[in-house]
């Protein structure tokens, strides 16, 4: 039996209940060091507790699926949803059917991030991820482009890192070919665990702005205002 | 001082400590009926609990800024994640920035239906509602439009109601002018929930499926494929 489990944004507080009991099931848990490092002043000493590499997540998953086979119950945990650029999918596609596995939800960094901001997702939104390692560039143009065709509110994952410096500066020059500069927008560093930080902007300003692979960028649909300091987007239960 | 509180998908196992901490601070709780029967089994007696009728948003917002005001904490809460065609916007767009009004996410239905079925949200997806109660239905399509033009994973929120018997239909048709009837999807009823039900299906069939307003449903990008019986969008960390 494996549990693929989301660890919500970070602190324990949102880590919900159903995810904790499934981790107390497990006898072994796996995830990359960070995830671990998380999870370990509570199950330290009481479960075996596996550190796995960045990019070894197919090898991981079939650590798991081996140590599932012997008869243990094994946790591999992600941060935030697992279903949501997480573990979930590559564990499914090698356990193929062969083995049980149970994925636990939890609080994507979309809902947390966007939480901190405001309200700005709460109008139909799109999920891309600016991260060209697994996907190739052109596709995440193509996605970009639509999305704001479609005039979605838009939340980047991954959007920027060391060694994609240049992605985020890329994703807003595709989006200023359809968007305004001036359209409401706003990111979010570490949302929901400490030293976390929230910083209202607009698309024109966002590509300068100093993000890293902790943070997660929104920006928002030509409905999207800034109403108090907070980003929101207006569902239409009051025209004002 | 107002907390918009998501309940995570129904059931209490779902609710994450920092939403339950937030309505252990109120002295007033507001929301549906559906949502209050939800905590009332924990509250009842030591909370204010209100119920407010659907389509009542604006008012109830403006009920839990004055109760704010004469000094009560106020909890508004939504199921699910209040940020995702929750409260949060209203809420924050009637406070306008004079009283306090933090945001504490939840598990929002995405990611619970997406959880049942298997990971079909592990590359990018558009989020779009079929409920044209509050949106012309012309922005719908070209949304719909839209993501399917960028081959986006679709989760559809709202998707059938007494009220909106077509809009399905309706969103299927506009979505095959693309995509191919035999794209991969699935659909959930009552995710995280007691009566939880999974299904697979294909874009092609699921117009004809019988869905209600407690259905979430996610049709596949061009990746997207049926592995061991769960709906997986790989993410390209092994290419079979």
């Amino acid at each position: 039996m494996i549990y693929v489990v989301g660890l919500g944004p970070g602190g324990e507080d949102q880590l919900t209940p159903r995810a904790l009991a499934a981790l107390g099931r497990c006898d072994v848990i796996v995830g990359y060091k960070t995830y671990i490092d998380l999870i370990a002043p509570r199950f330290k000493g009481r479960k075996e507790l596996v550190v796995s590499p960045m990019k070894g997540e197919v090898r991981r998953c079939e650590d798991a699926l081996r140590r599932s086979r012997e008869g243990c119950t094994v946790g591999v945990v992600s941060s935030g949803d697992p279903g949501v650029y997480g573990m979930a999918g590559i564990m499914l596609e090698v356990a193929a059917g062969h083995e049980e596995v149970i994925v636990v939800p939890g609080v994507t960094a979309a809902c947390a991030a966007a939480a901190v901001l405001g309200a700005p997702l709460t109008h139909d939104f799109a999920v891309v991820s600016l991260s060209d390692l697994l996907t190739p560039w052109e596709l995440i143009a193509r996605r970009l482009e639509a999305a704001a065709a479609g005039d979605f509110v838009i939340c980047l994952y991954n959007p920027m890192s060391h060694g994609r410096p240049d992605n985020l500066r890329l994703a807003c020059e595709t989006l200023l070919k359809t968007k305004s500069p001036d359209t409401a927008a706003g990111w979010v560093r570490s949302a929901g665990r400490d030293g976390e930080e929230a910083h209202l902007t607009t698309l024109g300003e966002l590509a300068g702005e100093k993000l890293d692979m902790f943070c997660t960028a929104i920006v928002g649909s030509s409905a999207t205002k800034v109403v108090g300091g907070r980003l929101v987007t207006p569902r239409g239960y009051q025209r004002p």
